[in-house]
């Protein structure tokens, strides 16, 4: 099997240090499955595990596949060969810059029936991501009804996180309001469902005051946390959560959390694959729900752009794209051979 | 009445600068109550209090009280005249220092009937802490049944929050873990419910191993933040929950809460009724739910000491003792005149 990898930490100015290596096909173990990958994607996550410590040789990144079941470990009860499949991963495994790819099924969901591999494989990282971030962090309920007239800012609403992130918002019962800069942002986080659409380059706290804007239960930062960590604190609700996927440059003032006696969480979805707790198969139970969503119409993929062929040169690029901060939604690279 | 009040923020060192002043009973308003006063108790939140610049003069601090209600503002409807009642408050009001008091009929329940007022004197503040700590932070179940297989550590397990978070937690079905030194403060948290009791004078991860002790799923920090912040991430299961009451002397590092996805929430029972948040009744709730446990003798209060007589003297020597961070359970003064 194909697979694209590298050999040390590199910054993208040092030029393309990605790799194409065969490798043998890797057997299932028992609560593994062996995929045949179809289409990935690329996230920011990529980029920062591009920049960590290589332990093994090839490091092969890649945490967003969809592609068929190969083969199975033998005490594998939810799927069966020929299934297809999407799930993220963890970055302790081979990841999905490869043709092959072993993955445990707790993190693992049969994809959306009536959308293909490209459009998929921008869901799993981002919608595992927001769902814990949604019903784990800030606890909201599995039942709409319950979450009335609770509402959530996203800063950067446009982003692959943000996009799924308001599309599960909205349909959970959330009032939502996010935020973009551009055009096309603005129309596409619209287009994901969010009610109110704030700038970001210029002052939130203002334009809460200015629209008459509440303060919200919950914001979700998908976007520099230093610049908005004061913005956040003002804009939440007394006893309000807030949370990051994004980590910091400085360390915080957690006394700024007292006022206010606030919540807050640092969102990082590979903790249950990299600490094997008990509850991994969320990842799964996530999954199925978004599988059920889209197939449903109530969410669309978020796919923006595909790269055809899983090439080091066309991998390099889209952590070029990626390192630009200027996605909108998500970069799928479909496998061509 | 007479009020124990000061007119500039003092450390103890300076002498004692409280001073007895005598003022006029205010009227209760609406939704208020007049309280006379029997017995106060003393809080660590005092001498942080005392130490805040004074906007009117005199300062009232004390956030402790059992007393009579003496009469209702006119759209109370949840007390009457001669219920005896306890509360704790908000310091941006005259507190309890003082023979009478007006407080929100929102912050207020009706005392236990099978203690003295001493006793009750113990709970309010102790007991809101505690509370808002497990339900609203934590999120545990008000159903014992659906708590059990949590686990809880808290740290300082004697003092006056740990005395009464100790055994509501029992209460409500967590496996309690706390930590104490001495003898008499080690005797004192395991009669308040303690499972397990951990030295705080040595190194608690050492102990977590040696004892085979399990990551716990919340932290409750009541002393000392900053000596304990690396402790408390490396102690909690993956996506756990760290909490704490006592403010940060330095700035943190918040992304090591990222790696186990972890969640941590200043506490502070003051920001529902400074920010007079929709659901300030909660202090109302939590109080009730004390009384019916201590009248079911499923709590015990926590007064181990008391002095007699509301005086400036004795108010400054039980900031003293406060300060002196040896106190086990909670400090009292009766009212005597």
């Amino acid at each position: 099997m194909k697979v694209i990898g590298f050999e040390q930490p590199f910054q993208l100015s040092e030029g393309n240090l990605f790799k194409t290596y065969a490798l043998d096909i890797p057997k299932p173990k028992a609560h593994e499955l062996l995929v045949k990958i179809q289409s990935i994607s690329v996230n920011p996550v990529d980029t920062k595990q591009r920049l960590t410590e290589v332990s093994k040789v090839p490091r092969v990144l890649g945490f967003d596949a969809v592609g068929y079941v190969e083969s199975v470990g033998s005490d594998v009860r939810m799927f069966e060969e020929g299934d297809i499949v999407y799930y993220s991963g963890s970055p302790d495994q081979n990841g999905s810059n490869a043709t092959y790819q072993i993955i445990d099924e707790r993190l693992v969901a049969k994809a959306p029936q009536n959308i293909s591999f490209e459009q998929a494989a921008s869901l799993p990282l981002t919608g595992i991501t927001a769902s814990e971030t949604l019903f784990d962090v800030f606890g909201i309920s599995h039942n709409p009804e319950d979450n009335k007239g609770k509402s959530l800012l996203i800063i950067n609403g446009a982003g692959g996180v943000g996009s799924i992130a308001t599309q599960i918002a909205k349909a959970y019962g959330l009032h939502v309001i996010t935020t973009a800069s551009r055009d096309e942002t603005i129309h596409w986080t619209k287009d994901m469902g969010a009610d109110i659409v704030l700038n970001h380059q210029e002052d939130l706290v203002k334009q809460f005051k200015a629209q008459g804007i509440e303060l919200v239960d919950y914001v979700f930062c998908t976007f520099d946390t230093d610049m908005y960590y004061d913005t956040m604190i003002e804009l939440v609700k007394p006893r309000g959560h807030i949370a990051t996927i994004v980590a910091f440059q400085n360390k915080q003032d957690l006394n700024a959390l007292k006022p206010k006696s606030l919540t807050f969480s640092h969102e990082f979805m590979f903790a249950r694959p990299l600490n094997q707790t008990d509850d991994m198969i969320r990842h799964h139970e996530y999954l199925e729900d978004i599988t059920k969503k889209i197939e449903q119409h109530v969410y669309k993929p978020t796919t923006t752009r595909v790269i055809e062929g899983l090439t080091a040169d066309n991998l390099y690029q889209a952590h070029q794209i990626l390192e630009s901060n200027s996605m909108i939604g998500k970069l799928v690279i479909r496998l061509t051979q």
